[in-house]
């Protein structure tokens, strides 16, 4: 499939620049989209733009290396249903259009590419209702569509999975008349309606939209990354406005390098003060969100970051409990508790990691698992302990985190023999 | 791709049972090869049969739910060029030809299966030269081919990629003359040939022979499980003899449960007598290969199997370390450096499997690492430090492990990042 993107409307520059090219959250409005629409198997693309936008459009898609050709609108006050229409020779088939100066959320796209018709939204969250196309739909079709419908159903998403179908009408409608909107050409093409509700889009026409869309952006970067309770309802609530502010100014390596850094600090304080110790701990736990935030929204996320991320968590975690074991304890037993709650802060991450090697599938995504325990739990536990120290001593720690850890792995375990023996029973027959 | 596998020989039959139902290594040697061929994409499957094996085969194939169909051959006194013949209207374009009473490894149906032609072997390893049909190349091409041949290059394996031409061949030869052998045909056709060297396939006539392919098939299975040293030179070695004892009495979960207890029992043992208790976690350690020795020769393997197994190594290896460390250890510094091995004992696992999940491929495929320090090699060193008990103390066993696992560590990391900045790099335009 070929998406059709439409940057050729007349609309006024903002901050001097054209409107597609406006950088939010690091990154141009069209850059974003088109490399969406591209990891969701889109990869070819015809841009339609106007005279005076043409030459920075073009040197913008020729620097990123897109797969695109462009049609010039040399009449764009005659509406966004005629630069539909100058796009006619160029797409066959099923095809995408959308709105080069709407941004979309990953989730957005990933389940509007699937749609067919006209992508509506009966729950939209970042759009102001009364400037927005409304669509009334009848028997899964629009039945009509229009900024001022009184009675309407959901809201046009500027995303659509049309057919070159479609383009017979805008013609048509080209030659009837002056002013051809894209409203115009959906209203006589009646195509179904598929609904994507709640999810990231909204169209960007002042600073303010600017800022709400970046805020939209870093809050949904936290989300589907299997965090624990603690990191939905603590860290990411702090992280994601920290990763907003620092975005412009540090890359994803550097806010790497100063969580862990922060982790190691932690470790340090040990020797200085156990309940600053923790805090610090806790500090870095949510630091440690930034790098994976920052990478998403300004699309530079690289799959070694993470691992080595993931390696760094291990690395701290490792030493801030081994310090405080050696610093705190002093039986032989305790440290084999000490040794324990090591064991099971490891295993947790490990099983779900071997897991995922051996399947291509996140362990959380087949597998339910009762028993807390992830880093952001363990972390703010461990927090908790050693504000109460010295009242409570370092061993009560080790052995709640030995305890649960360890009862998370069995559970994890458990579900994964269950399942196994299962699967054994298919292969022997 | 289709397979034509043909299996109406007048060869008498073996210990009662018709020659391509021998179970060898746990299962049938027709089932070995259709279930190969299915892991390397070959579905649908022809069977040339004969009148007084027809019952037995079609009763196996559709026990084990194949998708099959059968030819049945009524003359198979008129050769296997004949058999071939029969199946003419069942296949077109490319297909696979097989001798339904041969052996093949996985490692050579993998490669035979993306050869084109007669698939060849210029050293083969499990064979009688005398008794092997030979065949001369010139050009790429079958120049002559016969049991015979005074000078040849290669012996056919009795596989073959060919295409609907050679039914042609086949046909006339039938018209012309009584016997038709399938060298008759491939000497006409001269199709081109696919060397597959060293790799295992034998033919099954004996009972020796069967033992012979027993023999193999275990020596097979421990390949390419990403080995270290010890692994590769002990370990093995000893682990697939008794594997092959084991095999027909044993499932591979029992053997995992046996090694885990092994393990268990050496961590036990520290506190009757460390050397003793070094040397069972070594035989642990060779026990560990088993239960996937037996699954991939029995053809059970499973990927749960596969995680389970490396968690319980987990488990041991951490009971082993901290028991000893606990028995043996007393100040809070020396306790740091067991904390210390026991971390980078995990981090070798840890870090290749963080990295599998992330890239659905093998770490040591992408990077080679240098320093020493994967479990087989761990555990040795321990069982070697356990020995010299109490000559050396066992903190010299913790500070050899901290630093060559951390060591190993910090390359597998170094490795990664150097990449990650290249990664990063294409990202950041």
């Amino acid at each position: 499939m070929k998406a059709v993107l439409l940057c050729s409307g007349l609309a006024r520059r903002m901050n001097g620049k054209v409107k597609p090219l406006i950088r939010v959250g690091g990154r141009e409005i069209l850059y974003r989209s088109m490399k969406l629409l591209e990891r969701h198997g889109i990869q070819e693309f015809t841009v339609v733009v106007n005279e005076t936008n043409r030459e920075e459009i073009e040197s913008f898609l020729r620097k990123n290396g897109f797969n695109f050709d462009v049609v010039i609108n040399d009449a764009p006050e005659r509406g966004n249903g005629y630069s539909l229409f100058l796009a006619k020779d160029r797409v066959s088939g099923r095809f995408i259009l959308a709105m080069g100066d709407h941004i979309f959320g990953d989730g957005f796209v990933e389940k509007a590419v699937k749609g067919v018709g006209v992508v509506c939204d009966r729950n939209p969250r970042f759009i102001d209702p009364d400037e927005a196309t409304k669509v009334r739909v009848e028997e899964g079709r629009v039945a009509e569509i229009g900024k001022k419908l009184e009675h309407y159903d959901c809201f046009d998403t500027g995303f659509f999975v049309l057919d070159s179908s479609v383009f017979e009408i805008a013609e048509r409608l080209a030659k009837e008349r002056e002013v051809v909107e894209l409203s115009d050409v959906i209203r006589d093409a009646k195509p179904p309606v598929t609904f994507v509700d709640g999810e990231l889009w909204m169209d960007v026409d002042t600073p303010e939209d600017v800022r709400k869309a970046e805020k939209a952006l870093f809050r949904e970067s936290g989300k589907g990354m299997g965090d624990g309770f603690i990191s939905r309802h603590v860290n990411r609530k702090v992280s994601t406005r920290i990763s907003r502010i620092l975005a412009d100014r540090i890359s994803p390596n550097h806010a790497t390098v100063i969580s862990f850094a922060a982790g190691i600090i932690s470790s340090l304080l040990i020797f200085v003060s156990i309940p600053l110790a923790g805090v610090m701990y806790q500090i870095s736990s949510i630091l440690d969100g930034i790098d994976g935030e920052i990478a998403r929204v300004t699309m530079r996320s690289s799959r070694i970051g993470g691992v080595v991320d993931s390696v760094l968590d291990r690395i701290v975690d490792f030493l801030f409990l081994s310090t405080l074991a050696v610093a705190t304890l002093s039986a032989g037993v305790e440290f084999f508790i000490a040794f324990l709650a090591v064991f099971g802060s490891f295993m947790v991450s490990y099983i779900s990691e071997r897991y995922r090697g051996e399947f291509s599938e996140g362990f959380y995504r087949r597998f339910s698992v009762l028993v807390p325990g992830k880093r952001d739990e363990r972390i703010f536990i461990t927090m908790i302990f050693s504000l109460l120290y010295p009242a409570v001593d370092t061993l009560h720690l080790f052995i709640f985190i030995a305890v649960l850890t360890n009862l998370r792995v069995a559970e994890m375990l458990l579900r994964l023999v269950k399942s196994c023996s299962y699967i054994s029973y298919q292969y022997t027959t």
